[in-house]
């Protein structure tokens, strides 16, 4: 590794600092990119009816700026523009926000997508950085300031046809890569968009600053924030914004101190998705502020839902260590820390005191729908996936996903009447006793089974002939079917037992060679509820019937 | 929600603030935490294979200083610090540290966890928080006070022990959730312990600050380790160290804040293992530097390599868009941003600067042993995980994890020559074409299957007589096995096909209702190469011969 390669980022030359001796007081203007940055950077994007669903979330959980895309690039992000216009989607409180480079087609297009909407703040950019200029446009800081000039003269422009009287915009300008831009240079562009602009008091105008990389420690994003605030010749016009990412993992920590470096406005997406190692997390820097007794004016009360929506409308998933969200933040693994929230819980509901301080809970989980889980190991927490884990890893089974829970619950229910950690071999334990070693009231002795197949013509019959205790008297009983299972399971109805269904079936070998045993499980519902039996045999016909037999018993027992 | 409840962290008042003018110039004094804080966080802790394991990988990346266990609270711990002496795998620059409560039991047991070590940090702790004196232990500010000399007089007291004479130690003291106490009480504290441990300037001691809950914006912390450190009476004896946890989602900058505000030593695990929101990501710290030219004497030259033994240790997953090391993290996705990327390289190379500048890339990824990616949507980046979401979101396809990296391969192959995008239709339909229609030189015409099997006596045997053809000529084949899969793959080499070897099995229904279609996925083995086969019939066992006949076919394609 050759750290050599590699230059200092500058110092700003800054008197009199004054960011760090302030506190973050009230919320800023949020802005939720998920829509824009988030889904560009998604391997896979969400689709109109996905985005529509994220739309309503954000409106839900209070956002009032929501940059909804890029129309003029994406076929798919002008028609959800035209969608949410047409089908009157945004309430009268929330203004839509798009993104379009400084080029006139592009302009152009972004003003047909916004045909008829009420408001709309047109987001426009090019990037200023001196790598940039000198790599990939080879130009000159003239030629792309004027860029940014011309940018600011298209959106006004069109903003002033007549066909959008009754729309009001409002305009936003970055410099993009403005972290590797000098910092004076970065304000003369600004500067001269904002000459176009001529913003008021009135009839602000949002300028962004964003750290489209993240290049330094955080207190220095902080000091360029608050020497270009300082520096604006009209700063009372403009409504200063930032937009963080975090490649050096530090990126909650630059929008706080630009925050107290004077911005009014923050871009961001939930749990920090975005392109590379994503862009802020709202989440975290709004519930920060809750923590503090700032009011962040975004709801995250039921937390565990907006993650739900999230990981299924972007297909990434929040980490089990994310703050606040995480499914790991409020359980306490060590004893001591388990034995000092016990005893702050107890003081602060003896107390009666207003204010919620508790040792190792950052912020009360109830505040955001969630709970507190001490976790006696291999037990409550790991009641799903790591028992689960623990199948597969140490025994070889390879649990279907919808079974995590069914099996989950019933070792946490052990753990939880022994009240101590279970060892693998306990949890196989419980596992055979609940699925492989009932045999009543059903139990196959033995089954034959005729089946002549033509693939090509999809003639397919199969005979069953079993022989099955019921309650311990043998029972003979036949059936017909397309398959083994179907047969089998005919046979059984034929036989009185009725009234349930068919839900799902997997299989799979338990280790290497075709001699190997075969593990079987299927899912039945009955009476509204549904059981997973599970079988093993040598022969995938028979495990599949036991494993129907084993979930047939489960029903008699609840 | 609530805000009211909580309130405001309480600022430091600090006059000549000197740290935000200040730089990170060398790396500090790093303690890899993660076989103590955090294995005590995982889910399932390590095992003494996996701790040997992960514990010559700190060795190899470099670290000097590791925090072992807390032997005196757990069997495993012990035997694991036996087994490091014993067994001599602590090499002579590498120092172990051990964790224990200030209490003679456990400092006891804690010796003699060490015996015949040459040189070892002792790390004793107490909570000094005002909320856990109150809450937790009832005690006045002087008690806990009390805890912490006996504790310094304990540690001090064993190691004079004449078996020690051999052993070199080295103490360490942790206010426990100094962040929670009284910045002047945390300092009367770490004096009255230093008063007990007297150290020298060439006899330093640890005294380690930990923010064991995240509570502040990370400016307040470091201006927390200024004060301390400028209002230590002997600065020079002290060797200052930090942990921070991640509960704000700011600890890298705490930590970063805090070296510049002082501090000598950071503890920290990768990737932020650790409990609730986690610990200091020491990657993300130490390659921080190393981006703008430090050398932060820790080798992360293979990332990908310690990510897999990491996951694998811990069973913890990294996320994607954690800083340097997420799979997410060296892609583009923007098209903007591909070709800013291209030119930056194209320029880099022509120039033959000494200096790494590429937009959009913080760090150079062949540094880290890995490789930017630009990213073609559903292809590339989706080769593995996103086309086998693909199959199941779209078509109910539950591809085996290991079938992952084959088809994704296929997909990637056709993307790459098609150079676009491959909407889910296309993917399945390459799927269809690779696994589902290939009928040379097999094709199972029909087969009769006569299975007898007696579940109680384990008697069990299959008859089968198949039809098919292959090369188009039709061949009758018999095979005898304990299962229908077994008994054609018999059949099957009966009839000269020979030498390979079956590897695994997995059948799960496509959709809902024993009526449904099975779709089975067999890998054989052929020549030392593996390969998959998929089957689909209403049919469990049909399906899982037309897998085997799928992967027999495929072995002829390569």
């Amino acid at each position: 590794m050759s750290y050599s390669k590699y230059v200092k980022y500058p110092t700003v030359k800054i008197e009199n600092r004054k960011w760090p001796d302030k506190q973050i007081e009230k919320a800023p203007i949020w802005c939720s990119v998920d829509l824009r940055d988030g889904n560009q950077s998604l391997p896979q994007p969400m689709n109109v009816d996905e985005k529509v669903k994220m739309f309503k979330m954000l409106v839900a959980i209070g956002f009032k700026e929501i940059e909804i895309g890029f129309p003029s690039a994406s076929e798919t992000e002008y028609e959800f523009t035209r969608k949410l216009i047409e089908d009157n989607l945004i309430p009268e409180d929330v203004t839509i926000q798009v993104l379009t480079q400084a080029r006139e087609h592009l302009v152009e297009r972004t003003f047909e997508a916004l045909k008829g909407v009420k408001k709309a703040i047109v987001h426009v950019y090019n990037s200023t950085s001196e790598l940039q200029r000198r790599v990939v446009f080879k130009k000159s800081k003239e030629e792309i300031k004027e860029l940014a000039i011309k940018g600011a003269e298209l959106v006004k422009k069109y903003s002033e046809y007549t066909e959008y009287t009754e729309s009001k915009f409002i305009f936003e300008y970055s410099p993009e890569s403005f972290t590797g831009t000098e910092l004076d240079y970065a304000l003369e562009v600004c500067e001269a968009v904002i000459q176009v602009w001529k913003p008021t008091k009135n009839n602000k105008v949002i300028i962004n600053l964003p750290s489209t990389v993240e290049m330094s420690t955080p207190n220095i994003y902080a000091d360029q924030i608050e020497w270009f605030c300082t520096h604006l010749s009209d700063r009372e016009s403009i409504i200063l914004s930032l937009h963080t990412h975090n490649d050096r993992g530090t990126c909650t920590a630059s929008s706080e101190l630009g925050l107290l470096a004077g911005a009014d406005r923050i871009e961001g997406t939930l749990f920090g998705n975005g392109e590379r190692t994503g862009n802020l997390d709202i989440v975290n820097m709004a519930l920060n502020m809750y923590s503090q007794g700032v009011d962040p004016r975004l709801d995250f009360s039921n937390l565990n839902e907006v993650v739900e929506i999230y990981e299924e409308c972007t297909k990434m998933v929040v980490h089990e260590r994310q703050p606040y969200a995480g499914k790991l933040v409020f359980t306490a693994f060590s004893g001591s820390h388990q034995d000092a929230i016990r005893k702050g819980l107890k003081a602060l509901s003896e107390s009666k005191s207003e204010y919620f301080e508790v040792p190792y809970l950052a912020i009360d989980p109830h505040d955001l729908g969630r709970e507190y889980e001490e976790v006696i190991r291999i037990n409550s927490q790991s009641g799903k996936g790591g028992t689960a884990y623990i199948m597969e890893s140490d025994f070889g089974f390879i649990l279907p996903k919808s079974m995590h829970p069914e099996f989950g619950k019933i070792i946490k229910q052990k753990s939880d009447s022994l009240g101590g950690e279970l060892t693998p071999e306990q949890i196989f334990k419980y596992f055979k006793e609940e699925y492989l070693e009932n045999r009543t009231p059903y139990y196959l002795r033995n089954y034959r089974i005729h089946s002549i197949q033509d693939i090509e013509k999809e003639e397919n019959k199969v005979d069953i002939e079993a022989i099955v205790a019921i309650n311990g008297k043998d029972t003979k009983i036949e059936g017909i079917g397309n398959g083994p299972v179907d047969a089998f399971f005919n046979a059984m109805h034929n036989n009185n037992y009725n009234g349930c269904k068919f839900i799902s079936y997997d299989e799979h070998a338990l280790n290497i060679g075709s001699h190997s045993k075969a593990v079987a499980y299927i899912q039945i519902e009955s009476k509204e509820k549904r059981y997973f039996g599970v079988g093993i045999s040598d022969n995938i016909d028979t495990a599949s019937l036991n494993a129907l037999v084993s979930a047939l018993n489960r029903t008699k027992l609840n």
